[in-house]
């Protein structure tokens, strides 16, 4: 009987709080880790590698820790990429660089590296050289993601075509890596993982994109932080970029000079206003909800195709479905 | 016929010029890595990797790809160190913080830790699980040393044994560590692994020992940084704590004075030749050379126990034990 979202992120939890190695000395460099791990989040991508080893009629319980170290890794990238974004919040709570200073986070983010090597170690011999290569195929993509992110700050233009290859790196791969993990975990072939691995990049590319959408459409306290930040920033997102495109002359003209200078203090509210209005002007929203519509559609359809496979479990095929729909709100 | 020390360095440089990994994109990424890693620098744990190797008379050429994985993870550590404490020279050429700035070292560092997990995975699969076992247990050591090194920069009081237990995780147990792997993949039993750490462990603590009195005593143009950096920056290095346990209470209560507030700028000559008196005054020079000469004699003491082992080759053995001494500048 395969267990459910709830059951797989309560094991997870369990077993993380059995690793000792949580709990190393000196304490200033785990109390750090223990806070960002505790800080919640979905366990997304630990989960999605459980829902993949179900997927194959593997053993979740023998793929925790696995599945827990790209928790970890994912945990790690949020530290280094909060000290190198200066950022201030994280699932509304103050970032480790804030809370301790960038030293700390740049160091337990470090250890937690370590630590997630050594949990996905706990693979299986005859299937960890498999598992290894794709967890270190997914590390080198997401800090190539993570470089294009910060590239793109000060590239005078961005293409979309780039701007997708940026958030597939960053976002996506560690999406379709961790489905991967789980399903090499579960002893997939080859010829199933591609179709599992495509839909991870869609459900990927179009999560990154909701995220876009809703660092200015979305509810305040439910994102955790405040909205309109990629504005504040300056940050070429999908919005950005869209609007760019679409914009007669002197409305670009006039969007690239809002993004040309660094947002003054207290000035944050007025560009935002003036931002959004000129994405408005081209709907950009409802671009950027209809690409979303399409990576999901995509995304199904890289389903459909697995569901031929006879070492497929038709239930955890319908759940990891479900799920992919949960994430990105909408129906199945 | 085994190989010398310039021949496996040579071989180690072939390898890394081949590895396509130096050479991915984006450019702004891999630049830094390949900057770091052609600084040079004498290969120290890869070589004692493949010198390991042969002292059980494994292949070194299928031990080159994870020994060089160790040298790559040794400049990941590089780059964060330098942020960390905020350098800005390393042999000699500006750091990569420097050059570029800290953002850039933190990714390119962490990329780096990848590429170093992918060298370390090309170990053969019979001994992949080991191989990983001890560099994952290095790697989590030297992030543990590198935190107690920066917590001990406002801690009141260090003790010899509290710094000695900082510099086995910062240094020596990647020194270890480094010839663990290498006999690992050699196919070294348990019981030969054990002397031959305890060697690299002490030798590892001589050369730290080592590098604080260069720091002070040292060639200035040799070392590639200027002299007295450490009291410079308030470490409290084998020279700081064996002088204040040393000194008289008034003269330790001056050194504790000196330590106790930042440089200021153009001030650093001043207290350098302070603080050196001190030292001198309890002779502290000496005191350090003899502990490096006593680990470096404990180091030959495990040797000695290696050579009865059937499984080793003699010749490596002794090449091992005069690598140690040109390491520490001793005669054999």
């Amino acid at each position: 009987m395969a267990k459910d979202n709830r059951q797989l992120r309560e094991d997870l939890n369990r077993v993380m709080e059995q690793q000792e190695m949580f709990h190393g000395a000196p304490d200033t460099l785990y109390e750090p880790v223990r806070y960002i791990m505790g800080l919640g989040g979905k366990r997304l991508r630990p989960v999605l590698a459980l829902m993949a080893c179900q997927l194959f009629k593997g053993d979740t319980d023998k793929a925790l820790l696995p599945a827990l170290g790209l928790e970890v890794f994912h945990n790690f990238t949020l530290l280094h990429d909060d000290v190198m974004d200066r950022a201030d919040m994280r699932r509304g709570k103050p970032t480790v660089n804030v809370k301790w200073n960038s030293n700390v986070a740049i160091l337990s983010g470090d250890v937690m590296f370590a630590m997630a090597c050594r949990l996905i170690c706990q693979a299986p011999d005859e299937r960890k050289g498999a598992v290894l290569e794709a967890f270190n195929d997914l590390a080198v993509g997401v800090c190539e993601g993570q470089q294009y992110d910060m590239d793109f700050e000060t590239q005078e233009k961005v293409s979309m075509a780039e701007y997708m290859e940026m958030i597939r790196l960053k976002t996506a791969v560690l999406i379709a890596g961790a489905l991967k993990v789980g399903a090499l975990l579960a002893g997939a072939s080859e010829e199933d993982l591609q179709p599992l691995y495509e839909y991870g990049t869609k459900i990927g590319l179009a999560f990154q994109l909701q995220d876009d959408l809703l660092d200015l459409y979305g509810d305040e306290a439910k994102f955790g932080k405040k909205l309109g930040s990629d504005i504040r920033e300056n940050k070429k997102t999908y919005l950005y970029i869209k609007a760019l495109d679409l914009l007669e002359e002197v409305d670009a003209i006039a969007l690239e000079h809002e993004f040309s200078t660094p947002t003054l203090p207290f000035g944050d509210i007025a560009k935002i206003k003036k931002v959004k209005a000129l994405y408005e002007k081209v709907k950009v929203k409802d671009h950027c909800e209809k690409a979303v519509s399409n990576l999901f559609a995509e995304a199904g359809e890289a389903l459909d195709r697995l569901s031929a496979s006879p070492a497929v479990d038709p239930q955890a095929l319908a759940a990891l479905r479900a799920f992919g729909s949960e994430l990105l709100g909408r129906e199945v």
